[in-house]
């Protein structure tokens, strides 16, 4: 049974216009064979007049994936005001503009004391973050866990559709609302924060399903957006693990079928399905694929 | 049939020792259970006395790790000579000393020119290194593929341990040599780069096996190391696969028991084995995660 994708408030972009690109190789047999790719761009993200990063994109949903980018990295402080998003596609630029120099400044200062390299320094920032953080006492049926990865597995996507790429998906209850697609598994979370953020959604009441790993970066990423509850097919690691339990966030892993681990944060759960009444999984969906 | 890891130069850490954390957490069912989860440690890498970047990684080989990451980079001159790797466990710092001061020097000018972030500049600067590239003429055998996946596959590793990790593999004809494993994919690569770096081992009799996507950055990796054939259980992105084309990379993914695509360089390939002899996968084994 394949969902209606019209349940989603946004969908996978499954046709894949414009992000696939039909290449010609040959298979195992030596036959020549077509099979659709992934595209993977980069994308220059600016704050104001300062260029932050460059992102290795699909390409849809610039806008969100500046927008999230900047909010989980604590580059846009919450109430700050956005003036434009202005995405130039020839030039792989967007640029996102904002009344709130002081804080980009104050930043950029900071990436050069601290750290030669955005890369520390970002993770620096969110950490950072984390301090504000308080997580809202939410409730997770089991009933909800399985409906949802029923929902989103069988949904057609772009990975289905081509493989290679992560799939993020907020959530609220047993509904899946928002379906993210990007190379990098980072970016589909980043796009979901830039909708949230444009489209003023809170995260108290929702959950994040992720395809990827939970890494420390994912656990803060979905800390930092206010989400008590992040799901994935795959595994875990130790410091991912930690700061969950440090900001109290409910932290499931390695579900497939009727499976899964927590690790955190199972105060908030309600086991109110029966697993053995959950169908094992059969046939092409997504797998916690890199 | 489990191969015997001693057929390796370098085996993987299978047994985990301090590269795992056992956490306790609940199952589907409710139950207290413990698991194997895999570390994740911030590695601040430097050259000389300039802090280049901040590294998620398990934590083994902190100075292949450093030496392979500041090689792909471009930041280490072929033939520049390091005079030597400092790893300050503590600190969570390795320091690469070398006698090329300028090198680096006017790496970090271009880098605070051309960009506020390092991914952006090093980015740019592992394309720029693009063009001195010139990849051998290799023979590759399918029965090669087949032999190396099945050892590979079926090597206890620190994935089939705790998961949630991914594996490179730097290979010969049909033979796995050295086998790295990280949390990042990129990570487990620039290790193999640093024990090559250090034992001048050259690539251009080799094959990378990597479980992760082939990406433009992998591809790149790859070619900067003089590797001619690229080979993945995972898929492909369409830049990857441009990329591979230009440099003349033969790039080999979505390679799972019989089957496998082939989308660059298959002028390299010579089709000796028969799929129809190759025993389709079964059992607990990599899967092409993340």
């Amino acid at each position: 049974m394949i969902e209606n994708s019209s349940n989603y408030v946004i969908p996978p972009n499954n046709t894949g216009d414009g992000l696939t690109r039909v290449v010609s190789g040959r298979d195992h047999t030596g036959a020549v064979q077509e099979i659709p790719v992934v595209e993977e761009r980069p994308l220059t993200i600016f704050l104001n007049g300062q260029e932050i990063v460059t992102a290795m994109t699909i390409g849809d949903y610039p806008a969100y994936l500046a927008l999230g980018f900047l909010r989980n990295q604590g580059m846009l402080a919450v109430g700050e005001s956005v003036l434009g998003v202005d995405y130039d596609e020839e030039l792989e630029t967007v640029v996102v503009r904002t009344d709130g120099s002081t804080i980009y400044e104050e930043k950029l200062k900071k990436k050069t004391r601290t750290s030669g390299c955005a890369v520390g320094t970002v993770f620096g920032d969110m950490m950072e973050g984390l301090d504000q953080v308080v997580l809202p006492k939410a409730e997770l049926r089991t009933s909800w866990l399985y409906a949802l990865a029923r929902q989103i597995n069988q949904t057609p996507s772009l990975y289905l559709a081509a493989g290679a790429i992560h799939g993020s998906v907020l959530c609220r209850e047993d509904r899946p609302l928002v379906y993210m697609e990007d190379v990098g598994r980072h970016n589909a979370v980043d796009k979901i924060a830039g909708w949230m953020l444009s489209e003023k959604v809170e995260g108290g009441d929702k959950i994040m399903y992720t395809t990827g790993r939970l890494t420390s970066e994912m656990v803060i990423k979905c800390a930092l957006m206010g989400i008590p509850v992040l799901v994935s097919r795959s595994g875990f690691t130790a410091w991912g693990v930690e700061i969950a339990q440090q900001v109290g966030l409910t932290l499931i892993g390695r579900m497939r079928g009727k499976r899964f681990m927590c690790l955190s944060g199972a105060d908030r759960m309600i086991w109110d399905a029966d697993p053995d009444h959950v169908a094992e999984e059969k046939g092409k969906r997504r797998s916690g694929n890199e």
